[in-house]
């Protein structure tokens, strides 16, 4: 492959299939696609993935939603909190041009923002973000989303969709009983919590979960209405090691070995080219073991002289998709190895 | 400080000072100084090293030195080795227009470099890389490096100026003895393969060397001429437990509580605004525990109730300063908190 490196490859056959087996897989139960952005970060697979039926868009930012709307992707969830003068002025200006649905976990914080609407002359789209076991962002189940619920239903900048509840801290569970299980326990919460949602006449129209390794588990719960997994439509090697997924690898860095020495070869990408927060990235088709070597190295380490000569590429699986997407600006997109098109990776570095 | 965030912050002032210690430091010995610009990717910061003192500037990658030249800085020492078509007629083009320095510990690579130099009707400045310990790039020392080094010397398209050896391995020892004898030992090779050249006849004129934690060890050291320091512009968490380096932590990532639960704070910046690859970051004036909790939150953990309202602002230190810079656009440039300029980080993601 004639690239420069190092490149981020995108295998549009792979990830054709991804979204066709997602969309057909989600398509077979009685949720809705809503998927996450934060992974691929651009319009593009935005609009392949609403073509194959999803019902909107997840972005984890404000900068993502505005560069989604950018590309013509206007109903976007906005998945993580809204806080601050600044960010809710962006987000009033969003909504003059897209429909933004946010999630809220505290009074104070929704009723700023639905101040800041009404002076806008606008209503905008919320859920009540809850914890169902993450320990991140989100109210308490029960109770306390509850009171929340009410005190969103009671803004009149404000519409109450209903709930979000995303369990992250299950998405990487190895094997599939333990996964189901752990999804279970946090769907039982996000259920509980809506039913008393129901109970208090409060709106459960749109009750969102569910990441890539969990998107057909949340799917067999009657309360869920749609889920946002991500990183199904590339993949990478974290996810790879999660058993019962079964979507295909679509991206690799493209690296080029530019020092051979008795038992190591070095290619031109380190950390500045492939994260290294969640799970180590592989050589593929080289019988070594990789190894990050500072910010622009890494090492292929040999059982013996290396295979490898000065000069060849190779292929590197990622750990994270989604942090190794944000460190390029665009993908170069190929079928079976032919180079077909760069698309800008345009929520590249959109963390605001 | 009104900025949104998250925010790369640059302390102007303690910038200053660091470049002022640091060429005060170096003036004092027989070597110069050569900066590495990887840490901070910005000929504007480039230039200030440049005007107290500095004989030149090093970069990682082709797409820094390109970007430096755009900027105007044209002596630059690229400190990876350059290999294949693409990248050789990059550099090329680039000689055209500055005065790089290469590096090389491959002779049938060297010898490719120099037929594209003389095709162009150029010759190129070049070391060899000597593997000094560290084991990654570079020939070994002694006989292999000589060997090589009159390999350059025959090339009519090169120009053989000397020698680098990098000892990237020991720049974060922690305790200053420790830390010196590695140093110790690794210029002990560089310097018998200085004498090994001179002794064959072969160009010392440059021998280049070191970083923040090793610099002024190296300047001890005959043989070496320059030292190619990059992070103690900035520092970081990583640096700042090595013991005896004295410069000022400059750089921090502003971020806003957006959630707060019994026992933690929720802030706007994960792994896409703060790398992990080394060291880990840390809060700055809060007595709470950082823990990365995804690619867009980090969570706060306090010893009770948290101690931050929503919406409040908090600066983390980055746990290590490359790649944690080359994950922001802009630095926002400020003096005592006082935001007096945006910089953009113009090789940000350049590495190729």
């Amino acid at each position: 492959m004639d690239v420069d490196t190092p490149a981020l490859l995108l295998d549009l056959d792979r990830v054709e299939r991804n979204l066709d087996r997602m969309a057909a897989l989600v398509a077979a139960t009685p949720v809705k696609l809503r998927p996450h952005a934060k992974t691929h970060k651009t319009a593009r697979i935005a609009k392949m993935q609403l073509e194959r039926g999803a019902i909107g868009i997840c972005c984890a930012k404000l900068g993502e939603a505005e560069v989604l709307a950018d590309g013509g992707i206007t109903d976007v969830l906005v998945t993580t909190e809204i806080v601050g003068e600044r960010k809710i002025a962006r987000l009033i200006a969003l909504a003059a041009r897209a429909t933004p649905t946010i999630v809220v976990d505290d009074a104070r914080a929704a009723a700023a923002i639905s101040g800041a609407a009404i002076a806008a002359g606008m209503r905008i789209d919320a859920l009540v973000d809850v914890d169902v076991g993450q320990h991140r962002t989100g109210v308490a189940p029960g109770a306390p989303a509850v009171a929340l619920g009410r005190a969103v239903a009671a803004l009149p900048g404000l519409r109450l969709r209903g709930l979000q509840g995303y369990e992250g801290h299950v998405q990487h569970i190895t094997t599939v009983p333990a996964r189901r299980d752990a999804n279970a326990a946090a769907m039982s919460l996000l259920c509980t919590t809506a039913a008393a949602f129901e109970a208090a006449g409060l709106e459960t129209g749109i009750v969102t979960t569910g990441g890539t390794g969990t998107a057909i588990f949340c799917a067999g719960f009657g309360a869920v209405t749609d889920v946002q997994p991500g990183s199904y439509v590339v993949m990478d090697a974290q996810y790879g090691d999660v058993q019962g997924v079964g979507f295909e690898s679509a991206l690799t860095v493209l690296a080029t070995v530019i020092s051979v020495r008795e038992s190591w070869a070095v290619v031109d990408a380190g950390h500045k080219s492939l994260s290294s927060d969640a799970g180590a990235p592989r050589v593929l088709g080289v019988n070594a073991e990789l190894r990050l070597a500072g910010d622009e190295h890494a090492k292929l380490l040999f059982d013996g002289v290396p295979a490898l000569p000065l000069g060849a590429s190779v292929q590197i699986l990622p750990g994270h998709c989604d942090t190794t997407i944000n460190l390029y600006d665009e993908y170069v997109v190929h079928r079976s190895g032919t180079v077909i098109a760069r698309w800008p990776i345009e929520g590249r570095g959109r963390t605001r």
